[in-house]
């Protein structure tokens, strides 16, 4: 599976091995009440999940703080390649209808390392000021906290 | 085939009915030595074009001007329909890495209508002022003068 060779300037890369063979980590980022089990960092929750998963199609994931105030994340998938390979991004908010700001498209790859997955998630902005913020924003942090979860949700499939 | 919905204050739209099969106006859109004689409104011309035609796949077009000053236009594809639909964008310029700068994506529909097609291109943008600004470059007397060409040589075909 192809990988983005990253764009140092503009790209934030998350990569771990994870205890779950690809299909389970991918299932966990295509099916919703698996996703809504991983995807905010603890304590903040996902109430919901919409996922129309075909290049296109609309993927709307709704985060909540601690007081219950959601933070809808709209966004459109790009590229669907089973068990391998997710690309989606907000710059588009389904059906191609660009989004109010573009922020990031994001490439996952899953690929199978010894009954493993070699889990990779390229987060590629448009500008060096947008991966700034990004960083700020706690993106190190926010992904690694939220792929440990996602690996718990994985092993137990 | 879908084609959008528009959303009148981004999105630009030429519509058009065209003396020749989907088949044939799709050809002129997606091979290379098709489409370089109609893509630039006369007297301007179009050098080359390289087209990756999938969906990630780079698609890079140069025009020259009457000087031989060469214009690239790099983009990617978005989703590809065989004969029916193409969607491409300047906000990516292959395998999902982003551009400089997302002006626009457009969606084209290439509808049978009575043995012609009906022709629609949808160009949309991400703000108002990129609209705008599309529409003072003479997208409208553009995309038709480019149309006509392209209708000459889809009859031809």
């Amino acid at each position: 599976m192809h990988v983005p060779e990253p764009d140092a300037s503009r790209d934030l890369v998350l990569t771990r091995l994870i205890n779950a063979p690809p299909e389970a980590v991918y299932r966990c980022w295509t099916e919703p009440a698996l996703l809504v089990q991983w995807f905010a960092p603890k304590p903040w929750t996902t109430p919901r999940a919409s996922l129309d998963l075909r290049p296109g199609g609309a993927c709307t994931v709704v985060m909540a703080d601690e007081n219950g105030t959601e933070y809808p994340n709209p966004g459109q998938y790009l590229d669907v390649i089973p068990n391998r390979k997710l690309v989606f991004t907000d710059a588009f908010v389904g059906d191609w209808k660009p989004s109010e700001k573009p922020f990031f498209a994001c490439v996952l790859t899953f690929e199978p390392e010894n009954g493993r997955t070699r889990y990779t998630a390229t987060a590629r902005h448009w500008t060096r000021e947008d991966k700034e913020a990004h960083e700020k924003m706690g993106f190190h942090e926010g992904w690694g906290l939220c792929t440990t979860q996602l690996e718990e949700v994985a092993k137990g499939l």
